[in-house]
């Protein structure tokens, strides 16, 4: 990350096959190649062909999955090939449904992709959407992608969880966020406000965002309590935690003020044209930064992790196993995060 | 309410008179006397006097603040007189200050116009912004508009607060909110999310709807926790308190469905044009319904108490003590304040 070498291929993992994943990567790759250079799904080839033929009305003819054996392989294909690594092995799947065997290919594809950018044979992993119950039917115990990467990245590098530190970056245009906590109830989410925790989310998005684009970024903290503790008359946690958290990173160089009103800092870093805006907007807690990010529209989303050892990046939206199959499905928050990959 | 009288006025507080209280008033009477008309103001008139010579450069020369002894008297005047009750001892103020002084005016304005909106004198209340560490100051310990009318109607009609349920409505063009607490910590929002609660907050919601606007609405409910808990994965209060709340309610005949993900149902609810959406949504915390209302914009913003036995309705911002008496406040939301009351 630190130096990436745009000669190196992305890679894509396919996602949960029962969802939309594949269909969005089929999309992406037919109508908007230009975008898809140098990207190598990582899946299951047979429900990429099975998912090519489902698609046989909206796609042009020429368009095909071709096999490839190594990452590299897909940066010499010609045009309408899309390039597949079979991953995992073939099982009985059922598109739209939620399946252990759907959740272990999934899960797969996310290890492999991982490793091969920790080996430094990609320069980033793009990972189409998973389902959390079909990983955990499959076994596998992680709320998401971001804790299972931090889980292979850790293990890469032989150090504890503890200190491979990851948060979630969601963008849109005009509007990123990133979050202290997310995928814990909201009381342990508010147990997580502490001091250490803050300042650790504001070294890893300063650090993480000057190794990215290579500047300093400004962020704003949003605080906990409504008004932000109103002086401390609605909660203590921007006295006793966030404040001297920011403190400390100011101390250590950071750009960053806060922690001001949750209800009014978003639309406050909305506010581009005429009024300053900062980089990034950091929120206490998933809801508080989803909300005002999803607001924004869901079609240019893009979902970051930041804190690992390579870049990656995923659309905002799920599997959306209600529409999989059927030809729906909009490749747009996909062609962003391959984009995002793409111009860090 | 239930047979709102439109040819009784409106009583309009001053709000805070260190604030822009007087000056968006003032402008609203000036520049769009046709939304203002049968609206009475009350507070000081000295204070609106000396608002208004500041704001010389900017009204027309014939706007003139006129004294009235009753409301009814404000539906009487003539163009570019506005009627202003004085109904709170002059005090010394310094503009853009807080001040015990002026936490005291704000507050006698505002038990005034509740008190005639209870004998039945006045068709709505609507409020200009006070601030909670003036009204502190002064020694009445409420934090903000909702509590002290609320203890005002309770006191009138002689029964604990606990028995005058209201909550606050805040609306936007396409956006209507309904949260179940508002002014206390998010540690303490939590507790609040209890069954007795959340069916409580329906029922004021389903009944005030009803009798404002003649017919049933249908009601969202936000979840507590990420992805509405995730069946149980973060957090149980959707399935121990809220889904329990909407069961009940549908039973007593209630338009409600949820709880839905927090992150996405503000999103979908906005989707009006193509999608279903509904008249309400239900947050189960200040800045959860706040962040996506305030996404919508500030202008046209409109703060309502419902449960109140009369219709009170504010403009959704504060004092702006920083540009207070320097011309610069948009009457905006007034406006659309005092159009919702006179709409109900």
């Amino acid at each position: 990350m630190a130096s990436p070498n745009h000669h190196l291929p992305i890679a894509l993992s396919m996602g949960d096959p029962a969802g939309i994943g594949p269909e969005i990567i089929l999309k992406a790759f037919a109508n908007h190649a230009e975008f898809m250079q140098g990207c190598c799904v990582l899946g299951n080839l047979a429900l990429m062909h099975r998912h090519r033929q489902a698609l046989a009305d909206f796609l042009p003819a020429h368009i095909q999955c071709v096999e490839v054996f190594a990452l590299h392989e897909a940066l010499r294909l010609q045009a309408g090939q899309i390039p597949v690594w079979n991953v995992t092995p073939d099982a009985p799947i059922s598109i739209g449904e939620v399946s252990a065997a759907a959740g272990k290919m999934a899960a797969d594809a996310v290890r492999f992709a991982a490793c091969e950018a920790l080996a430094g044979r990609a320069r980033a992993v793009v990972t189409a959407p998973l389902h959390k119950k079909a990983l955990s039917l499959a076994g596998i115990d992680f709320p998401g992608h971001t804790e299972m990467l931090q889980a292979v990245a850790a293990d890469h590098l032989g150090v504890p969880v503890s200190e491979m530190p990851v948060r979630m970056m969601l963008s849109r245009p005009g509007l990123r966020v990133v979050l202290v906590s997310i995928h814990v109830s909201l009381r342990q989410a508010i147990d997580a406000v502490t001091a250490a925790n803050v300042l650790q989310t504001l070294q890893v998005t300063h650090h993480s965002w000057l190794q990215l684009y290579g500047y300093r970024p400004t962020i704003w903290v949003a605080g906990l309590n409504p008004h932000a503790g109103e002086e401390g008359l609605f909660g203590q946690e921007e006295i006793l935690e966030i404040s001297p958290a920011v403190a400390a990173a100011k101390a250590q160089g950071i750009e960053v003020s806060g922690p001001f009103p949750p209800d009014t800092v978003f639309m406050q870093a909305l506010q581009t044209e005429t009024t300053p805006s900062p980089d990034v907007v950091l929120a206490m807690y998933h809801d508080q930064g989803l909300i005002p990010v999803k607001l924004q529209g869901l079609a240019h989303g893009v979902n970051q992790t930041l804190g690992l050892p390579f870049i990656r990046t995923s659309p905002d939206h799920g599997t959306a196993f209600d529409i999989a199959g059927k030809g729906l499905a909009d490749p747009a928050s996909l062609l962003a995060a391959v984009t995002a990959a793409n111009t860090q």
